[in-house]
């Protein structure tokens, strides 16, 4: 039997005649997940190839089974919660002692977070195109994780989001704000026309440089494609959001020296980023290949380790259940605005985005992923710090 | 020239003759504080025997040879910060490398914590006299940071740090709280009285059980003298108050491990400690001797990986200036109430207590100590928890 090609495969009905791996059943049976089963978070085999896929590629290839059309799932975000609450990615590990061993020694030998490998995830995946995100993004294009304590949609969920950290920064009339990984510019934008501050943010991707520049074009704000390593100069406030992931390990106390040079002594930084509850190295390996090449998820305890004699932290917030909301509101809207997108990119993009956003929906609605706000100073800090809600 | 006796060195002229080792001269030069000097926080010398109990003893000595009226200081509180913020201590340290070693391998080879060791703390500091600590504390006997935000007394800053407790652990009628290191019982009677929660209390002091009991006497709470690490039952809420610095980093995993079974899989527990910035693996031997017996000070860093994959964090909230403010008040109640407590403690008790407080209060002022209060839950917790402040 030939692989079922993607265009046709997709609508194919499940083929129930090639019985799935024993070993693949009852792995899946851990996390209460069947494959033809009839409940929404059931796997439909429409290839049997896709257990070939998981058997010798663990993840990747089950992610790519996907992207291949070999499978679909009603409810995407409901299997991948199951599967991740069940943590059955450290299971399927077992298979793949060499293949983790090689890509440790990679990781020791390198640095993949290195500043000439820093621009890869900005060419492979912020380059993508504007046009993705602008479907599926909040008016602010806010591309991280909302804020949904008292917010009942995406776009108030973000814009409370970015007000909430410019509270917690404490943002005054003329303060000089630095944004590490400024994105598209729209927590610059919102803090200059709300807080009154000039800002300078750096990005690695030359298409957000661009859309950024537009969006601040009549604000005190420049945007810079650079690595953050490059930087210089000083700032009363420096915020990174959604950067972080992209660092590495290796880097960690380096960023935070970094950031530490850039900052005022009487300064405030404000770090959010994902982060997951057990030390691993590496990220996910579909996740490393197609959406965020060399990144890696910090664990609490290698960010207190990172910090510890560098900076002073005053505030750790965990909102994670909110990125659950916001990827399924970002799902829905790359969703409906496909008809439209289609004309430039191809099923298998389709596919591929469809994973990305339901499988990291479920690592948060499973509490494996955490998302993070943390405020810290310098031990010179002369105010009394109140941390905010 | 003989050592000056306590009760006489007390109000004597400092005496210049003699001058200090210019060693210990350019150490304090570097927290600009002087031996014999006219600003608040100058030492002023009364017997240069001080000076042979720093060098052969270090911070020890120095605690020591205020206890027997060596030096005075004017605004101890303020030279304690200077030094702190210097880390005049661990310079100090540089002389003790032997005594580390021997401090370290007793550490290391014992554990100091031990059920039968963990006692030792009750009898020896919190058994002192319940009328020493109803005279410094409130009225709710908290003996621990009060929250500062919008009090402006310590009755105030009490009871909000109690409710603050309340509310991040969203105590509701009828539930059972768990309290670890229950002091003398008024987190459980405010609960109790304020939330309509029935609670356990677990203390390693007579003294402490024996008022609880009588704080609580009409209230569905029980008081019970025991280790923690024997406790058993399952509760919808744990707390624990300023106890965690008696646990001593062996037993951190025990100790999560521990709380995570006493735990019902829906619930929330609220652990409040004091922290330091570095991980240091003793204490403060002065502090060891005279005040907590076998305390450890956590860093963020042993919280971090301590609570890996038994917990998960929601709320890591910094007060730490608050115990500034806390400790001077203490100090404040303690002197006023001095006349009539000396009746029964003596001039040596009085100065160690004075040190104590003072010392403490400029841990935090230099902001080398924090003050933490970390909301954690399993990963069954079925709510979406917000943190509260």
């Amino acid at each position: 039997m030939s692989f079922v090609n993607i265009n046709h495969g997709l609508h194919n009905e499940p083929r129930g005649e090639s019985a799935p791996p024993r070993i693949l059943v009852d792995l899946l049976e851990k996390a209460d997940v069947r494959f033809n089963g009839n409940r929404p978070w059931d796997i439909q085999v429409y290839d049997k190839a896709l257990y070939k896929c998981i058997l010798t590629q663990g993840s990747l290839g089950f992610g790519e089974a996907y992207m291949q059309g070999y499978w679909e799932c009603h409810a995407l975000d409901q299997l991948f919660t199951r599967l991740m609450a069940a943590e059955i990615d450290e299971q399927i590990a077992g298979w793949f002692k060499l293949r983790m061993l090689i890509e440790w020694i990679r990781r020791y030998l390198f640095n993949p977070q290195s500043i000439k490998r820093a621009f890869q995830v900005g060419e492979r995946h912020y380059d993508i195109g504007n046009d993705v995100f602008a479907a599926m993004l909040d008016s602010s294009m806010s591309y991280s994780c909302g804020y949904w304590e008292s917010a009942d949609n995406l776009e108030q969920a973000q814009r409370d989001k970015l007000d909430l950290i410019c509270r917690k920064l404490q943002l005054q009339v003329g303060e000089r704000l630095l944004d590490i990984g400024c994105g598209w510019g729209g927590l610059m934008q919102y803090a200059a026309e709300n807080y009154g501050v000039s800002a300078v943010g750096v990005t690695v991707s030359k298409a957000q440089q661009r859309l950024a520049r537009e969006r601040c074009k009549n604000l005190p704000v420049m945007v810079e494609l650079k690595d953050y390593r490059r930087m210089t100069g000083s700032f009363d406030k420096v915020v990174s959001v959604g950067m972080f992931e992209h660092v590495g390990d290796k880097n960690y106390r380096t960023y935070f020296n970094k950031v530490k040079r850039l900052l005022v002594d009487n300064g405030l930084f404000l770090l959010q980023t994902i982060g997951q509850q057990k030390t691993v190295k590496s990220l996910d390996p579909w996740m490393d290949k197609y959406i965020f090449p060399n990144g890696k998820l910090p664990s609490a305890r290698e960010i207190a380790r990172s910090i510890e004699a560098i900076f002073l932290i005053e505030d750790w917030h965990n909102f994670g259940v909110d990125y659950d909301r916001t990827l399924m509101a970002w799902w829905q809207n790359f969703d409906r605005a496909w008809p439209e997108l289609q004309k430039r990119y191809d099923e298998r993009f389709y596919r591929m985005w469809k994973y990305y956003l339901h499988s990291c929906a479920g690592l948060f609605r499973s509490r494996q992923g955490q998302l993070w706000q943390l405020v810290m100073n310098k031990w010179q800090y002369e105010g009394v710090y109140r941390s905010v809600r």
